[in-house]
């Protein structure tokens, strides 16, 4: 005879890790929480996840309900099970991250009474948070700190048309490190994929800087004949 | 007053995702089930993880005692959480792969009544799997995929030393496809990351082809001076 299978029940969170540019500022998402545990503590929107809900579909659910922001391209980065890592027992968290450019129009709504606030803190103004989200909110940053090395994400962080230095304010906010200015635009040049537009800053009181627009038709090319070591599409016949 | 707080209790699974490559085939680790549900079907090593153990060393426990693998170097790869994956309700499973070379002495030995058997399975051969397994394996394989186009996990999984018909049958082996042997070939010495040895494949009856060793040293290089987009490392002063 077939034996009786017990059910399972299983809570679990997601937290989400959201990045913004803005004016040379690298920033992410938080809020304070308006219930224990950690009440009043600052942290990343994150709760419970529905038994029937998706986890995907939860993340968005949740960082729309704590902060207002939605249609964000969530993705996964990562699950945190340490056993002690939440004061009320077993509980793992996926966490997801996006990163996004800030534009002064987005408004933060919360519209949970668990949140207090979601504002955006520039990353080098991060505090301890609530529970493990340090850690959480650290790998994120190793996460796009290598991504920023091997894919044109920096691109989709700036405006359409930007200046040099603007391009390398943001590599420097993400790296956290100062970059050799000489270096920095010899090398982003060489690479070809930046395009020269006949447009200058306007109503600058210092010389003004020429704007750039990425090239991401020669990025691809590029990107397929040299910066990859053996990619699909470029091995075959 | 500090309001009581409910304590979770949280049931989930880790699943592993061996893929090894011996003589020209990538296999990938199955075992055959002996407990309902899905019992006698082909699966991937995976169980619950105990109320008090990390989910790191639960996928290292499971694997050791499913298949007799001990000491692995497992990366987390993705938590697959959809409603209905599991028949005895909400169960969200964390997958965890790697790669190995496989020689021959690779002994599988099983110490769980939970598993029938341990093999390693020609990807190309894998059925239909129990739960959502056949989705966390093809997720898994697309992760090698994109890996081995920015990554030399190639040259793990081969012996060291090598000759280049073994290399593209290992690419091939992954990619899924035929590459033409004179763009392989002519792609992979044009890095300069293959050292050719003064020695050549013994007791062979066709002609005897050169063996190669991977060259890490000039792989660093070139990765962080040409194929990279812009590395932490290579970006300062």
């Amino acid at each position: 005879m077939e034996q009786e299978l017990p059910i399972f029940e299983s809570v679990f969170s997601v937290d989400c890790v959201i990045f913004g540019f803005e004016e040379g500022v690298l920033k992410v998402l938080l809020i304070e929480r308006n219930e224990p545990p950690f009440k009043d503590w600052w942290a990343l929107p994150g709760y419970l996840v529905e038994p029937n809900e998706g986890i995907d579909e939860a993340a968005q659910r949740i960082l729309f309900k704590f902060t207002g922001l939605k249609d964000i391209f969530l993705e996964q980065l990562y699950t945190f099970g340490d056993v002690d890592r939440h004061p009320q027992g077993r509980l793992i968290t996926i966490a997801y991250y996006a990163m996004m450019r800030l534009n002064g129009k987005k408004d933060l709504k919360p519209s949970s009474a668990f949140v207090k606030k979601a504002f955006w803190c520039p990353v080098s103004d991060v505090p301890q948070l609530a529970f493990d989200h340090t850690q959480i909110f650290e790998k994120s940053l190793q996460k796009i700190r290598r991504k920023i090395s091997y894919s044109p994400i920096a691109f989709e962080l700036l405006p359409e048309k930007f200046t040099l230095t603007q391009l390398q304010n943001l590599y420097e906010a993400i790296l956290n490190k100062k970059l050799d200015k000489r270096n920095f635009r010899k090398k982003m040049l060489n690479y070809g994929i930046l395009k020269e537009l006949n447009e200058k800053q306007q109503g600058v009181s210092y010389r003004a800087a020429a704007y750039y627009k990425f090239d991401r038709r020669k990025y691809n090319k590029l990107f397929q004949k040299e910066l990859s070591f053996m990619k699909e599409d470029d091995a075959g016949h």
